[in-house]
């Protein structure tokens, strides 16, 4: 006997419907195959749950991925992990929030008191987790049930205007991978930084980068709406082409030395081949695209001869929430401007097709 | 027609044995294959050369690379990279040293002047090179022609006990070599350290993990000789097992958590697994080990997930012989315990013998 919560959508019982009170969630069902269906209202499981209404999601470039290659299923695959919201319900065990509580929520949970959340780690939390998988609901989505709800959930004040709701959303994940990415890369100022891919992840690791105080910094993209949102982040230089040419042409544009750091923000081999390339002697390759590969050149070639370090991951923004906080409600950085469209939930079919076809960069889900 | 001079060895021509005053100096013909051979005396051959007569030399771990792999040669490739010496002759634009000083080299040499090497990584600069290259002698050797030799070369007391000299060699590349991997692995007190390979390299990474502070240091290595002396450098863990076994082990030690730092002392691929699997979520693994492979693991398995940091490269160990040279000679640490042969310049062969073997760990070589 399966059970159906555990995978993390409480199907409807035929003949049930509307008892408990029912809900839309998305699920992908295979590659280009994402549905809205009717499931169970999230409610908590445990007594360090909540549930939060989803005031605002989006679609992430790294749901692209199955997008693109999940095999068929016939449970679906919750799909989202980023939102804001309003507390509904919390569990027993929930400290410092209350039902009506405005928040925004990092896209893994953690309870961020164990020993890597207390080292700013809280991706590696030992009672995280992910939203979207299996047991736990996706966020494209009327509610969601959020564990480890106290660490996890981070206040927002409860009257905030509303042009700014999706750049606190961009905290969830899209501009906290990218400064993350850019934290590791030891980005300071008189470091050249390329950022390499024109997605809302490197606009994002742009915008980081010079809010961390690069004056130097090269986009290397070739879409023209992208990397002109690009150089208004702060982008000093675009360098369209991919490859040895490109390449040569990031070498070319620092005296031959290459980039003291390269955010890479694709995740594919070719990405990383350009980073390597790029990257100065003794300098930081930080990673924040997803890896569709396992193995790479890191021998003397790549990586050792020049002194290179490799970092990156799955960003732990939780940690990072409270700093970016005051610049996004006071208007100093407006990471929000990668949305370029808006769906209700039931279209969230038509934020992939927008996203994978490149007409939309990144693209809001209204429930 | 070949010029002899750029090959780094100056063959003395038949029938002129004696002019110019010949010297000994060390070459390799092919795997196991090491001679001694008569070779013109060395020269400055450009105003910023010296020449340095040369009180004591060693054969590096990375010396068995060629010889077990070199390729049959006719032209030898001159050996050895690590010496201290007497200045003998300078060059016209060689400031700040004179005939008589007593000096320890870098096992590269840079002018010490350029944007790498103002940022500490010597090993990148554009002036820069190797002993032991064709067109650069090699130090095994009665005396060596030292490039860039004022921004290279750095002077030792004159009246320096002799007890200490195996201690100052290894300023040349082994304790500097062990402190870089330590130094880019961020060791500090507080931090569990993991040291793959119990090499005369690994050793010197564990002294200088010591020296840095950390109080849990995991040796991992089989050879109860080398790991004993490893403890005496301030290991206080020492795991033989290797593979999967030796990875559960670090974990158990660590509880579960896994170390902090791995710096990896060997080069090959089964160590750069070992310590994948050793490695803390949000930890570093730096290699100074050459690593014989190019491509390696690097996906969401093995460092993405974990927010894991490579790094590591040949060590800029002139950045750091100033610093460390009080604590040598002030008898705060004695590297020079690595140590444990030396044989006569004529006996060189000997020395490769015994390492390659493992009967010595690290052979000094007196000319």
């Amino acid at each position: 006997m399966i059970n159906l919560r555990e995978r993390g959508r409480d199907r409807l019982p035929t003949g049930e419907r509307g008892y408990p009170p029912p809900m839309r969630a998305t699920f992908m069902y295979g590659a280009g195959d994402v549905r809205v269906e009717d499931v169970a209202d999230a409610k908590p499981h445990e007594p360090t749950d909540a549930v939060v209404r989803v005031t605002l999601a989006c679609v992430c470039g790294s749901d692209l991925h199955p997008y693109h290659s999940l095999p068929t299923t016939d449970d679906g695959l919750p799909m989202g992990h980023e939102f804001l919201g309003v507390v509904e319900e919390v569990g027993s065990e929930v400290t410092g929030l209350a039902p009506g509580d405005f928040v925004v929520s990092p896209f893994a949970f953690s309870d961020n008191t164990c020993a890597f959340c207390r080292d700013g780690l809280q991706t590696a939390c030992v009672r995280g987790g992910w939203y979207g998988v299996p047991g736990i609901g996706g966020t494209q989505a009327e509610a969601v049930r959020v564990p480890q709800a106290a660490g996890t959930l981070v206040r927002l004040p409860p009257d905030v205007d509303e042009a700014l709701l999706p750049s606190l959303l961009t905290l969830s994940d899209v501009y906290l991978t990218g400064w993350h990415a850019a934290h590791l890369g030891r980005v300071a100022p008189g470091r050249t930084v390329t950022v390499i891919g024109d997605g809302a992840v490197g606009l994002s690791a742009v915008l980081a980068s010079r809010r961390m105080g690069a004056e130097r910094i090269i986009l290397m993209g070739r879409h023209p709406a992208r990397t002109d949102l690009g150089r208004e982040f702060g982008a000093t230089d675009v360098v369209a082409e991919r490859g040895e040419e490109g390449v040569a042409k990031v070498r070319d544009l620092t005296g031959g030395e290459g980039s003291h750091v390269v955010l890479e923000a694709v995740g594919h081999l070719p990405a990383y081949e350009q980073a390597y390339g790029v990257v100065r002697p003794g300098g930081v390759i930080s990673r924040v695209g997803v890896p569709q590969y396992q193995q790479a050149p890191v021998g003397t070639d790549s990586l050792f001869n020049k002194n290179v370090t490799l970092t990156g991951g799955p960003a732990p923004v939780r940690a990072y929430i409270e700093q970016a906080l005051p610049d996004v409600l006071e208007g100093r950085i407006n990471p929000g401007r990668v949305f370029d469209q808006a769906v209700p939930l039931d279209r969230v079919a038509d934020a992939y097709r927008a996203m994978d076809s490149r007409a939309a960069l990144k693209v809001l889900v209204r429930p």
